[in-house]
């Protein structure tokens, strides 16, 4: 087996993303699941750049770790003064990690231009820094940055920048794809030619400008690269570092390569949506091996292939990643789909009951109305069980009366109304919210409480909306999908109306009923 | 210079990704959009499909395409019967299209454990249905389905496949990479192979299942393939298609290709947001070229870098697709794109007058609040008419009042009251209508035709809502955009509210605004 390091960046590099902001105890939690998953390196920024990393790095300090090392990151010195005069670089050594990992300029345009000094004076530079790590105990990691960009500028002195890192004693030198703009075969062969002129393991550091990243990382691995920086969902400036969790399921089960520490590679999705969540960033449905859609099957011709071989529409299992199988629902979706959902909730049809036919015929009636099933599994389920009357209505809503008003300036919230009717009990509640279904939510919950008090657990976490045929404007057809939470599970429901109050409800309706034929 | 074809298949292989639902109207405005951006190829499914698509294919026969042809897409005749006595054969043979996609099988496994044929067989399913398809008049893509997984199982026979459509007279044999599980460097080798046992020119179609479709194509094209299939932003079955947005501007401006109906590249931005606006998609920030974090820096050495040279830390200047850079922590991001805004509207301002700044900071805080001006040029040209005291407002409503409710199974029409000021005359309107806001927008009009009888000209052709912020559920902030005509223009306009009552009033008000300023 070859063997390749993870070096996950998601708490230094992806906290550059636009709109990523961590606390301190985000950081360490991310840290824990990283460390949990297996990979090799964690790097979590500089310890003394803030308050907020201040703390992080004092509660690192007291978490032992299972798998990873912890790595603190800075630059080389500022030019004119001593490794030991440079503030942050002594605040680095200062932390209580066993690596640094230091980023220096390998693109000549770079070191003229932007840091404004010599060549020479560059070099020196880098040695004095890493000089002084080793001198403290430090395991240090060269990063070169804009490595490949130097490379093409001027290959000599890129070289001469990683020859000169190894000779102070660096132990991995990284090269840095830093603004995202290379191809393949450029990593591949600047990468290979690079490794040849050192003797110390190499790594690559990939950004997703072009959509190239996860290549890009790949085939510096096929060149010889031991080591891979990335974030483990992709988050990064710009559009984001090399997406760990695309490249180490592709290396691990498709090239033959081992990460030594990742015991569970299924635990992949689990913790690619873990990291999501505490980032607050949405990780989108069709995201390699990890999104919801990654092994989503809609057309009828893959829905049946699948069935008689998975192999014909999956390149993996995605059991093997912590994933699953999902036929998605919906006209042009087969029977199989509609089979393969209906047997976990009526075991006892089959693909020639009536009553299969009939919820066919039912399902694409609906469709036809605007309702769409594929992503409300919980209102699907609903709809299938009222029909085989294994299911009656929990309760009943006798009327509702909405009022929205506003008067010049000043906009009154709405009201709501409501009247429902739970055996031959009634209940009517009212209350007022932002706009007119929030009101009617808030009054509907209200008035089923006083029955059945389980609805104190549920919460709205998400509401979307979307006209389904917009071309008739203001009378356009509208499907309302909510998700909805008890703590334990997630579910989802769908309605469907001209009017947005009224497809807004049966949402809703949806939504209750689904948690009450679980607990009752 | 070397040529490559763009073939976009948004409206076919784009409508298999999960939460994907066209109407023909979507089908058809996305299709114009390719048009214009000028693609080669513009696949939009099967016309006999399902009724929406009927529709579709009868509006897109009507439409004169700039630039792209429209290609059908359908597959080789069943096994055991003639072309012509296959029904979706003959109706594919029907549709108004110059060009017709053909997928057959070319991996051994799917022909003889899936379709459950001989490999024979499907070699005369391809040969018999091409063949029909030319003596029909059409001109013939062939999809080798399954390419390189069948390459790498059984070389002879994928070779084969291709070479029986191309006998059989396709002008185009596209290699598909169904799974989307092979790495760019095999890609790159089979298509190799390939292309020296073909004379008909190769396509790619790429699948993103580990992350690799973009890099995947450019391989495919280094190797020699002329025709690139893929979807303008990347939606399509389980992890998506390769996304044109990545590889049309990676391939024109760094790898020295031409598309050759692409004149203006900097509209390849406006277009993708475009696309997946009417997808109803949310493009993530970080997509590259084309999101909105693609070219932003937070970094504070990346700012001082982009500052003495952009390209420091920017792999090609943004402009270039249209999209803008945005320095995360300074205020000086987006002054360039308002300013060219802002020419066209009131040309006496530059850069330097205090108008401009104040504008600026007022589209921030709108941004802020929910809105976005993007789609909704009409509103942004009425906010900075009014901000300028160039035009005050035409009415006013004194207030609204809408009433929802429903009664067991009977759901009554929504109604409402509109009060409105024009100078120093009220007028009083109410109506009815599908939903509070329909009854709202009949209302309103009814009241001030009265005063403005050219209103009767105007018409709402689309009505669209985005909750921006999904996790408030039904307290979420909601974006409306409303599309309106007068038989001439079109415009469109916006409004954001927690309300979605209020946030459409304020869009509809917009729109009436907008026609009024045209008038008087």
């Amino acid at each position: 087996m070859k063997k390749v390091e993870i070096f996950d960046s998601t708490l230094r590099d992806g906290a550059q993303g636009e709109n990523i902001n961590f606390s301190a105890q985000d950081k360490f939690n991310i840290m824990k699941a990283l460390d949990e998953f297996g990979v090799d390196y964690i790097e979590a920024g500089n310890p003394s750049s803030n308050p907020k990393d201040v703390e992080f790095f004092k509660m690192a300090s007291e978490y032992e770790f299972k798998n990873a090392k912890l790595v603190a990151f800075g630059s080389t010195r500022r030019k004119g003064i001593s490794a030991e005069e440079d503030a942050n670089v002594r605040a680095l050594a200062g932390a209580n990690t066993p690596i640094v990992s230091i980023f220096g300029k390998s693109w000549d345009m770079h070191v003229t231009e932007i840091i404004k000094t010599t060549l020479e004076e560059n070099l020196q530079m880098i040695t004095d820094t890493i000089k002084y790590f080793v001198s403290q105990g430090k395991e240090v990691f060269f990063d070169a940055e804009h490595y490949f960009d130097g490379f093409k500028n001027n290959e000599k002195y890129a070289l001469e920048v990683v020859k000169t890192a190894e000779a102070a004693g660096a132990s991995r030198i990284v090269l840095c794809d830093t603004n995202g703009g290379c191809f393949p075969d450029e990593i591949f062969e600047i990468t290979k030619k690079t490794i040849e002129a050192l003797k110390t393991p190499v790594g690559i550091h990939c950004h997703n400008d072009m959509d190239c990243a996860v290549a890009n990382s790949i085939s510096a691995v096929k060149a010889g690269a031991l080591q891979i920086q990335g974030t483990f969902i992709g988050i990064g400036e710009r559009c984001g570092n090399a997406n760990l969790s695309s490249i180490i399921p592709s290396l691990c089960l498709k090239q033959g390569y081992e990460c030594e520490k990742i015991k569970n590679l299924s635990a992949l999705t689990k913790t690619a949506r873990y990291i999501a969540e505490v980032s607050n960033v949405i990780l989108s449905d069709n995201k390699p091996y990890v999104g919801k859609s990654a092994f989503a099957h809609k057309g009828g011709m893959h829905v049946d292939g699948v069935n008689k071989n998975p192999k014909s529409f999956e390149h993996i299992p995605p059991e093997l990643v912590g994933n699953e199988r999902n036929f998605l629902l919906s006209e042009v979706s087969g029977r199989t789909v509609i089979l393969s959902k209906l047997s976990a909730i009526a075991p006892e049809l089959t693909k020639d009951s009536p009553e299969t036919k009939e919820i066919i015929e039912l399902l694409k009636e609906k469709e036809y109305k605007g309702y769409q099933y594929e992503a409300a599994e919980a209102s699907f389920e609903l709809l299938v069980k009222k029909h085989l009357k294994k299911l009656s209505s929990f309760f009943e809503i006798e009327y509702f009366k909405v009022i929205g008003e506003k008067s010049g300036e000043k906009q009154n919230p709405s009201s709501a109304i409501v009247k429902v009717k739970v055996g031959d009990r009634n209940e009517i509640a009212a209350d007022e919210g932002d706009g007119p279904v929030n009101a009617l939510d808030k009054a509907l919950r209200t008035a089923l409480k006083i029955f059945f008090p389980e609805l104190d657990e549920v919460r709205l976490i998400d509401y979307k909306v979307r006209v389904v045929d917009s071309s008739s404007a203001t009378a356009a057809m509208v499907r309302v999908l909510i998700e909805t939470t008890d703590g334990k599970d997630v579910w989802t429901t769908v309605g469907a109306s001209t009017d947005i109050i009224n497809a807004s409800v049966q949402a809703l309706v949806d939504s209750i009923e689904y948690k009450l034929m679980k607990t009752r």
